[in-house]
């Protein structure tokens, strides 16, 4: 049996003001059909029954979660009390997806992330899945097309497998987001992947690896995840907030890695999310209805209004509720800075 | 006795989308405290017994001036059927007055100029009512401050009074709105005033003169004011449309100008608002809740949205109720393009 779990417990606040603390990134349009997470789990239901694709999710964002994926079986929607970090959040679902069948392998995939070429993923999933029934971890890694300082990297070893025409590697070493002469080494060396945080486990190698790493966590979810919210709450108290990547797959040997373009986009801003837009002649990308007058390089995202652009370019301009953002478009990485402001004046009912 | 009457029918299309063809810019507060219409009645109640003030306007905004100026008597709000500019509009205001006191003297006010020294305006005021019980009309001009294109222009020919340091001219002609090089000749020459389309009448001198040159409009308007709705109606159907300025001033003999610099601001469109408005220290103009980083030389105006702004310069943003509109500040007579567009893919819906 194979299972998707789907992590969507973070707040994207680079996408405010369309993300905020109470609507978070994976639950909103942005300028698709569906809320990221219904964009997710349609995509994936291409390759997992949907009965056996779960969710993991803070408590709070959990009934607009089920609203948002109808169709997915509510019991799929794994709710934390809080944040504990993905270490604690796939412990969750390991230790559900072991009490229906130990020898299961389930892959995790981040709630928020574009794939443009699904059919590419699934394919080396398949390997993925494989491998990890022979080895403690699968890591499914992105060739890199630039140097990228924004992503983690893994270093590839030998390859010990290619099947279907996907090749499969040891794993020598996970690196952190490296400075930009690092990553253009990283990119001429060859043998660097992007860490696309996807990654296939067999439900029981998981759970053994977090209890040689990570026992307290072993020790108090375990019991908990069968009893009440209470018992849970008190159990999430007392564990590490710690990353997968830090507490168990930097530590675990017999890591493999599967390299594949599947048009890996991780829509961290307004910046990114352009990029992967398709754009008029004039490089816009608009969602809803415009009249542009000499307006390029311009991202446009106002659910329900008419807008009117003149004489602008190179801009992002979203408006959500009660909030409008124009900026210029390669100043999306500050949009932290205004989450601070707002903090900073305490105008926290618009974060 | 004297009357203010306000000129109130117009729609003020560059200020779209706060003007829209259901609320003119006359019933918007743009980034006032109230609708443009009671800022002006409220300027006038200073100089003018509020019994004394008239708004002419159309049909259709009359409920909403009536819900904007409350403490204005309802029976002041004179509704015209329809627009037949404004040697209609005035000769409807005259009838009213010479009805009570045909001697009275009224002075004419645009619904949506601002004054920013109005105590300078009322003392020409003084004067040129006074003057306009000996002479036919009176216009009240602007000695110009730079070569502007976008006003008409009066040449003044002999002085011929000065009264509490106020000088009046005699008028050789109107001119229409001059090409730059005109315009820096009218600057040089120093007899040319703007024509800032206020002026005082005796009630009795105007309807002398409509007689005399729309006598259509004195034969059929005359009779059916007095009368119901209907009748005033069909008068209107039948008079020409026609401005004071054509139809009468430009054709009028004996007519006097009061030239004041009482800080008169027409607001056209959008950057002339920014123009007339105080300035933060990097010459922002924002209306309402913001958060601004790297922002200079901007006007925006979204009542109720907390705007948040990275690293633009010199843009209007303006958001009211289902449009936005994004420019660059030096394109704003370029709204009325996006008007065009609208109307050419029958989106008459945002106009």
């Amino acid at each position: 049996m194979r299972y998707a779990v789907i992590m969507a417990g973070g707040a994207g606040t680079r996408l405010w003001p369309a993300a905020r603390r109470e609507r978070p990134k994976q639950l909103h349009r942005l300028i698709f059909e569906r809320p990221l997470i219904a964009e997710t789990v349609h995509r994936l239901a291409a390759a997992y029954p949907i009965e056996r694709i779960l969710i993991v999710t803070a408590a709070r964002y959990a009934a607009a979660i089920r609203d948002a994926v109808p169709d997915l079986p509510a019991q799929n929607i794994l709710s934390e009390p809080f944040g504990r970090n993905t270490a604690a959040a796939i412990a969750l679902a390991a230790f559900r997806i072991a009490r229906d069948d130990p020898d299961a392998v389930f892959a995790v995939f981040p709630a928020d992330h574009m794939i443009l070429k699904p059919d590419a993923l699934f394919r080396a999933l398949e390997v993925a899945e494989d491998l990890a029934r022979r080895h403690r971890v699968v890591d499914i890694g992105v060739p890199p097309s630039h140097p990228e300082t924004g992503y983690g990297y893994i270093e590839l070893g030998e390859r010990i497998a290619t099947q279907d025409g996907v090749e499969a590697f040891s794993v020598r070493r996970f690196v952190e987001k490296p400075d930009r002469q690092t990553a253009e080494r990283y990119l001429a060396a060859g043998n660097y992947i992007w860490n696309s945080g996807m990654f296939a486990w067999r439900a029981s190698a998981y759970l053994d690896a977090l209890r040689e790493h990570l026992p307290e966590t072993y020790d108090l979810l375990g019991p908990a995840i069968t009893s009440d919210e209470e018992a849970l709450a008190d159990a999430y108290g007392q564990i590490p907030d710690i990353s997968v990547d830090y507490a168990i797959m930097e530590k675990t040997s017999d890591v493999v890695a599967v390299p594949v373009d599947f048009g890996w986009r991780d829509i961290g801003d307004w910046a990114a999310l352009y990029d992967m837009l398709d754009h008029d002649a004039a490089g816009n990308a608009f969602s809803g209805d415009h009249v542009a007058l000499d307006t390029s390089g311009s991202l446009v995202v106002a659910p329900g209004k008419l807008v009117a652009t003149i004489g602008i370019e190179d801009l992002v301009v979203v408006e959500d509720g009660d909030v409008l953002l124009v900026m210029r478009r390669d100043r999306a990485q500050d949009v932290k800075k205004v989450l601070d402001r707002l903090r900073a004046t305490e105008r926290e009912e618009f974060l």
